[in-house]
């Protein structure tokens, strides 16, 4: 049911979709699907939060790496691109329509948001403690950049398209991890 | 009349807010509004036009300007990061809502996002050539890159916030250019 929801709300919009609709998609009745969710609403949140769940395994588990602090942020970079890319249907509709969602539930994402946040920048905190980095730019201006430059392959990016979502995961880290380690020789004028 | 729009479909968004509603805010009758305009639509399609203009004429400046490829490109970024914040509700507005344009005046903005990456690979790729760089990764990655990590200003910057719009656009055009000019001597490991 969750993923016949996505693709409709994927391809419809999530205003324009309607639960009968998510009915008609897998063949029950109206009825059967409010036997599971209480509102459109929820079947919207259920989606974020599958992605939500996958998104706390991946920090738990990278948290655990027994790697340094340079390679546990190339790394969460990376596998948190392969994420965002291999459910890009899902990624599409966060950034689109995530806004409909209201109240707590709504909180609640944004609270998740945050802590992707606050996640990153420990990582990259940690990582310039390593490298005796110090940089001018707030380390908030620097996630965002980072997380803005990443998520916007979901602007572009087709499944079906010539790069895979492999190669695209280690350019687009590769240019994160650039524009975090700014590097002092880049050409200055 | 663009300005009350602006400020109410900012504030409300675009899908509740009716041209009743931009009526009020102005302080004259439904039917004037419509003297203007055809539908509230047409107001979203203005708004975003206005930007166009001023990106138009910022592209066309860079364009002319007496320096060098890579002065060309970083100024370019800081000068559209200055629009970007300067407009920072009309900003929001565009990647909150811009979605709700049909047909024709969809394609008029996509054709203008075109526009501003076509514009934006070429500072880069002329820069890549000043400088003997090349890239391994594909320009369009790159530009895809730089346009979301700088973009991203719009899901937090407030005018009021404690950062000038001036200190964030060079934080973040130092970020852009990092990107775009991939270090050798980044950690690797």
């Amino acid at each position: 049911m969750m993923r016949a929801a996505l693709a409709l709300f994927s391809r419809k919009g999530y205003s324009a979709a309607s639960v009968q609709d998510v009915a008609d998609a897998i063949g029950v009745l109206k009825g059967s699907v409010y036997h599971y969710i209480g509102s459109k609403e929820d079947l919207l949140f259920r989606i974020f939060d599958d992605a939500h769940v996958e998104n706390e395994a991946l920090m738990i588990e990278i948290s655990a790496l027994d790697v340094g602090p340079v390679d546990k942020l190339r790394t969460y970079l990376e596998r948190s691109l392969l994420v965002t890319l291999n459910n890009i249907e899902r990624t599409t509709l966060y950034f689109r329509d995530w806004r409909y969602l209201t109240g707590e539930r709504q909180e609640t994402i944004s609270k998740h948001r945050r802590q992707y946040d606050v996640f990153l920048r420990e990582l990259i905190s940690e990582a310039y403690k390593a490298e005796g980095v110090e940089s001018h730019v707030q380390l908030k201006h620097i996630s965002s950049f980072v997380i803005g430059g990443t998520n916007w392959v979901a602007d572009w990016f087709r499944s079906d398209g010539p790069d895979s979502a492999e190669s695209i995961a280690k350019d687009y880290t590769d240019m994160a991890m650039s524009a975090i380690f700014r590097s002092q020789d880049r050409p200055e004028h």
